[in-house]
């Protein structure tokens, strides 16, 4: 992701502090920063530097509102600083977070989401979604004695050397039991699962294909069940990668209104509304492997951020939330699609509305994009031009509208600009 | 860790809540529980459950207190629920913690950082120890464009496939590029670099040696100068694992004091006082390759574990931390030196006293650690038979006598039962 130019008015620049701080975080940060949150992969004019955030709101340093749909990349999922959730959080801190062994919400939550999740007897705690993902291939690998992962080919399941999108620092050797299909491609699946032979640990896939800058697609029913199948056969495990997705497709996990149930999933980002936790869950088959590998963290047995997903999966079950984030979500890919004509733009949004993704047709480089989120963003809207958003229970029908206002004067930029 | 024999009175039983908790445990988690907390790894009677911290105080779900010496293996420096670092990180969490970008929070630490440790021109941060080691060993490949990493053979760098403890779920190239010497033991680092010919990345070595259920040993400055140069001689890295010592041994880096410097250091546990963050520090050689590495995690910007460090950093340098957690350590060692005599038992305390380690001579199986373990559990000192201990700023004069009270008849229970 390296900077991109932008067709936007040549006002359009950082605030103050946002430079200094910029200016500052190069002298002690390598390239001034790094990860999925560098604003050098955005269109000019977003901040780097946030202070404050409350709901669906954002501030920059600068004290600049945005209406915000990214919601940190996920993580935020109720909205930010939700009562309840933080309530919950604080109660735990204040007794105990970082002990000499768990609190009892370790266990409540391990219960919770084996109540929740059909596939899940068992759940285990990390920090990271790659901690997550991580685990699970050693499940697998350990439950079968087997080697190569299937996963497909541009999928994004996180960042180290065995799956970081950039080859800097990694050996070979790291992804030699790799094999690549391509997303609800049954035929690319088969051909990778007999080129693993009998020597199948898993096929990793994520809950749906979300790659960046690409369109995003729901699971094919057929490619779902395929790949249940060829793990039956090899005695492989299904695994999904829940981490961007998870809890906003379904409280029950992504794949279960296709009668697909993994073997294990990986979980983070939105289970505990931004506090860091991550899960693997899984089915009793696999519960003797996970008892095998040996895995552990400094924090992962931390209350707080348990006691801040108990509440976390309480607030989403009460409000019904893939529902609700579907109704919103739906909302504004409605007037999105509706303003886009009427400018004579053509758009595409793809996947589920939970999790927005609005690329322009005959763009490439994303050009047009990113000057429809640069001209939002001077707006106070805070779009994402190439990578999926995501809505949050905080995200009101007025809000959509008031971003749906933006967004009409963001298509007229584009349409005059190109 | 299994599970393990003590000699203790038959009395000693975990609490009713525990055993509820752990009874619950095992039916939604693998084995119970897992990872270096999992109380089966300790001797009869420790509780797996705990309700309360404060200061070096611990309490478990059944209300007992214990007066702790595991500072929940290394996070807890400043003791638990320290008001000045809770306070900034609440100030922080009002605010916002995990949003679009980092807070300013962000800059202020790796400026803090690079600040205090003489090595480091820049500093990147992460959320686990595996992290932080993980991510020194990928900027060391990418710099350098070699392969082979040098580490000490029992040496704990962190859990995930090329360096978790067990062999579980990791397959052969995990580890193809690891060459293994003996701590302290010069020859054997030289044997392992010259294996490793022009392709030597960095030697990754623990600021001092802290296996478990071994003596601990304080680097050799001949060992340290040594490793210096075959990194200087190669161009490769000597990265320093400082996720377990960090900041008690020094505020400027643990092998300041031998005149050696590290050109990169992974840092964890102890500093956000239990929140969770890790970091690598570098230095300017390094800059580049850290910035060509792709990095990140979900919560990784999150301001608000990184407003504790900064407390954190702050209440360790005013108390003079070292200096403090030296005599308090000191103090430990010399009670348990001279009641160890009194009571004509063999023990070895090894490596710095402000990571206090206590090994029985002759002793196979630590069953006498055991015995020693339990029986100061049940009058509320919580220690460890096997692994470093850890002191805080939490420990007085007074919490290091009232220990040592109950280590003498600990020790009279030793000397009675073997």
């Amino acid at each position: 992701m390296t900077a991109i130019s932008t067709v936007v008015d040549p006002g359009t620049r950082i605030g103050i502090e946002d430079a200094a701080l910029r200016h500052r975080a190069n002298r002690v940060i390598p390239g001034g920063m790094y990860g999925h949150l560098r604003a050098s992969g955005l269109p000019e004019g977003y901040p780097q530097f946030f202070s404050r955030a409350e709901g669906c709101r954002l501030w920059d340093v600068d004290g600049r509102e945005y209406l915000d749909f990214m919601c940190s990349w996920g993580p935020v999922i109720a909205g930010h600083k939700h009562p309840v959730i933080e309530a919950a959080a604080r109660r735990q801190a204040e007794q105990g977070d970082c002990m000499n062994g768990p609190s009892a919400r370790f266990v409540e939550l391990a219960e919770r989401m084996v109540g929740l999740l059909p596939h899940a007897d068992w759940a285990m705690f990390q920090k990271n979604g790659t901690d997550a993902t991580t685990a699970a291939v050693m499940i697998a690998r350990a439950g079968t004695g087997k080697r190569k992962i299937l996963l497909a080919k541009g999928a994004y399941h996180g960042a180290v050397p065995w799956c970081t999108p950039s080859l800097a620092g990694v050996t070979a050797e790291d992804r030699a039991h790799l094999i690549y299909f391509q997303y609800n491609d049954i035929e690319s699946l088969e051909t990778a699962a007999r080129q693993a032979g009998n020597d199948l640990a898993a096929i990793l896939v994520s809950a749906f294909r979300h790659d960046l800058g690409q369109h995003q697609e729901l699971p094919d029913a057929a490619f779902a069940a395929r790949a249940r199948a060829l793990c039956d056969a090899e005695g492989a495990a299904l695994v999904i990668d829940e981490v961007r997705a998870g809890l906003r497709l379904s409280l029950a996990g992504s794949w279960e209104s296709l009668n697909v149930r993994p073997d294990l999933s990986a979980w983070s980002k939105a289970i505990a509304n931004g506090h860091a936790l991550a899960a693997v869950t899984g089915g009793e088959n696999w519960r003797r492997a996970a008892q095998d590998i040996y895995i552990t963290g400094s924090f992962w047995m931390g209350g707080t951020a348990m006691a801040a997903s108990l509440a976390t999966l309480d607030v989403l079950e009460q409000n019904e939330a893939p529902a609700y984030l579907q109704r919103m979500g739906q909302r504004l890919r409605d007037g999105l699609h509706a303003q886009a004509i009427r400018h004579g733009l053509a758009i595409c949004q793809s996947g589920p509305v939970q999790l927005p993704m609005v690329l322009f047709e005959d763009d490439p480089g994303q050009a047009k994009g990113a000057c429809f989120a640069a001209s939002a963003l001077r707006e106070g809207v805070y779009l994402h031009h190439r990578h999926n958003m995501f809505l949050s229970l905080a995200h009101t029908e007025k809000d959509i509208d008031q971003a749906l206002e933006v967004t009409d004067h963001a298509f007229s930029r584009v349409a005059a600009a190109f």
